[in-house]
């Protein structure tokens, strides 16, 4: 349900008395913006997007929308792949960008408190300097305040966590306008239901996070990198079950599929043997990374790797990875002009390769063109299906196998995502996979923090 | 409020026929012991203790309580410290003992699912011989389900995280009787809200936890042990800092001030210097094991430490790590008769020093006999004071003590409770700590899910 235009117009009015004209917008390129994400979905613009730049500032937004019955849609990057940011209903748009400080730095405490609009590449040129990084790394220059908002994860949660693991505390704007902190900043505390997690994964349907306090880690005195390829898509995950039940605490321990791996090679023009691939990652000492990737080297070869290439120099191992972390942009690159459809089971690593063998059979009998790129140490993977979103046609078939997909990974016991949440496209499968008390149970928990269903309205449940 | 004599034995009779006479206890000593735990709060006996044996029949217990109005208790060991189980408006404790099974192990997805009423020793018992353990030890035999209502954590969260950490998923019976779990069993998700974490930590007020799923972890090839002496205890604490801030993956690594150390001397018949100590673990290969404590004697001895002690001898590990763990016991024993009013604050690291020392001149002008021991990794310290409980001025002293001790923790960045829960003694700070509006949340989703106030009354908020 929409607020009314007059609603909407004395709204804005307030809003602009509040922060100046030149910080509440309302042109159309600048909504269509943030009407739209990098998801397949249709997209919906805002009323209006509008710039606080602190936390009081985002307070006085939320009291003045939810005064008046207008929705608020928190927006960070705009790099959501399941439509979190669209304004079904219209409302107001509250883009963090302008809150990108660092506002305190411990590193005997190891962690930091930011505001929610810092970017992730952004945060990570300021810790540098100091010694420590902070870990989490979907991959996209996300802002920590979307990150949260979507429980993300990524590249190295296999050694170091995802969001759940690395927020100490959270600032909140309620459903009120008021301001909350989810707990204090104690490495640990059993003082109350746990609030911070419950914001975490949220996607801005209970509140509006403005500050975070993280978690750092001390930057490893060493990093290396290594490869290699197995014949079989089974070697490779069988590896990884073995690596992690010796403990060799890997980093980051990536999977991609001839198909993806192809697409790599195309686009960041190298020539890795076209194979089920694993890429890993070793953080340590330099004897530390050494024998881990000894370690690791030894187990794949028992499961059918060949051509397992390590390296401990730094430009080798970045091109490594950004080749990696680019397989997004090279998977698009594969059918020029089309969009990715992003998938994002995750199972139990046992049923790992069962889930992907079966996938992988439905891609070739879909005719689907859908590189697999996958979190293997979490059990998680996506299939990247490039479709012309102006087919309903195929927009159908990419549908239905997504929906295949989702079914067979909560038989296996598994979830529909792993971290790119539920946003529009994935709130169907809520109960399937969670049954009908649980979901039950998260309406009272929305019903009971945003009575008037103003945050973010039409996605989760 | 009480629920009215008909009303009881009307659900006792229900409770009969669903169980059977044997496992709907009214007895005198029995309805004692379950009003009981480790604290300082005088007891409060529930109207009847019963014995489920399933999931199923929980929620029948359940369903038949809540269905008159009768307060439901969840019951694990009793070892809380907190007045966790105390049936403050009578009502029925349910008793998880016969619950104790492990239903599901997979080395492979390194997860295993276990009945609420097996205790931590019993669980370690079972995953050994398969090469993997469960690493949250908060030194007492805790049932699992109590260890996740608390949100327990102990020695090894600095290495391995809390129950938060290593919790995957909850069988959850809810308000209406229903059987609900958290989540699947992928090892990340961002499937909707977080109930997982909301039911750890929540202390019995929001469900009855009747299994769990547990992430395991490799058992570590070696583990050996270190002891340590200062001079000063703020040399103990930037030991630590610096030890944690360098990535040294310390197991454990805990402080005795020169009371606990003398107590456990005594009461281990061991003969360690009387000063403020750390004591280590480190886990890992030969290797590992060998250059973390060169590492860590190295920071130590830069801050004073003399006697640094290490041992990868087995029996000896062992010996010294039961002494720890023994400290509560080795206490009690310096005041025969005396009970240990035990507290709870945790600090961020930077400010554990000042904490400490500031707590130990109160201690000194109390006059109070009072050890400390800290996981101080975590910044968590407990305080045991010993004290005659049926002397109202003396636990009145000890009261004012924590009070202190408490409002001293938050002023600093702290948490008035950093793993024993909020139970009885704390709620009324929960205010002080998270704010007006953290608390109006936490009573909302109280309100939402358990409308009627009927799981574990008077606990939390």
């Amino acid at each position: 349900m929409r607020a009314t235009e007059d609603r909407v117009h004395s709204t804005l009015d307030d809003l602009g008395e509040l922060l100046g004209a030149d910080r509440v917008l309302t042109g159309d390129d600048v909504l269509a913006q943030h009407g739209a994400d990098e998801s397949w979905h249709p997209p919906a613009a805002p009323d209006a997007v509008v710039y606080p730049r602190s936390t009081e500032e985002a307070a006085a937004i939320v009291k003045a929308c939810h005064g008046r019955g207008v929705p608020v849609i928190p927006f960070g990057a705009g790099t959501s792949l399941e439509g979190h940011v669209l304004a079904l209903q219209g409302g107001v748009s509250v883009d963090l960008r302008e809150m990108d400080r660092v506002l305190r730095l411990s590193v005997e405490d190891m962690d930091v408190t930011v505001e929610a609009g810092i970017t992730r590449e952004a945060l990570d040129a300021k810790l540098r300097p100091e010694g420590v990084f902070f870990p989490v790394d979907p991959g996209a220059d996300a802002t920590l305040g979307g990150m949260a908002a979507t429980g993300a994860s990524g590249t190295t949660t296999v050694r170091y966590g995802a969001m759940r693991e690395n927020v100490l505390s959270l600032t909140v704007i309620t459903a009120g306008g008021e301001i909350m902190r989810t707990r204090s900043r104690a490495r640990k505390s059993s003082a109350g239901y746990d609030l911070t997690h419950l914001f975490i994964g949220s996607e801005g349907t209970l509140g509006l996070i403005t500050e975070l306090t993280l978690r750092v880690h001390p930057t490893p005195e060493a990093m290396s990198a290594a490869v290699c390829a197995f014949s079989e898509l089974s070697g490779a995950v069988d590896t990884v079950i073995d690596v992690l039940a010796n403990g060799v605490p890997v980093a980051r321990i990536e999977l991609l599929d001839e198909v993806q791996l192809d697409a790599v090679n195309r686009h960041s023009e190298l020539d890795y043997e076209v194979a089920p691939t694993l890429f890993f990652e070793f953080h340590g000492s330099q004897d530390d990374v050494a024998s881990q990737a000894a370690e690791a080297e030894a187990l794949a070869r028992e499961h059918g790797a060949h051509g397992f290439v390590w390296t401990a120099d730094e430009s080798e191992r970045r091109r490594l990875w950004r080749a990696r972390h680019r397989s997004y942009e090279a998977s698009r690159a594969l059918r020029p002009g089309a969009r990715a459809f992003t998938t994002d089971a995750c199972v139990p690593i046992s049923r790992l390769a069962e889930c992907l063998l079966e996938t992988k059979r439905d891609i070739g009998e879909t005719g689907l063109l859908a590189p697999i790129v996958g979190h293997v140490g979490d059990g998680n993977f996506h299939v990247a299906i490039l479709l012309d979103p102006d087919d309903p046609a195929e927009v159908e078939r990419a549908v239905a196998f997504n929906e295949r997909l989702v079914e067979r990974a909560i038989a296996l016991g598994g979830t529909c995502t792993g971290e790119h949440g539920v946003g529009l496209g994935k709130s169907k499968y809520l109960e399937l996979e969670h049954g009908p008390e649980a979901v039950r149970l998260m309406r009272e928990i929305k019903a009971a923090l945003d009575p008037e269903g103003l945050f973010n309205p039409g996605k989760v449940v």
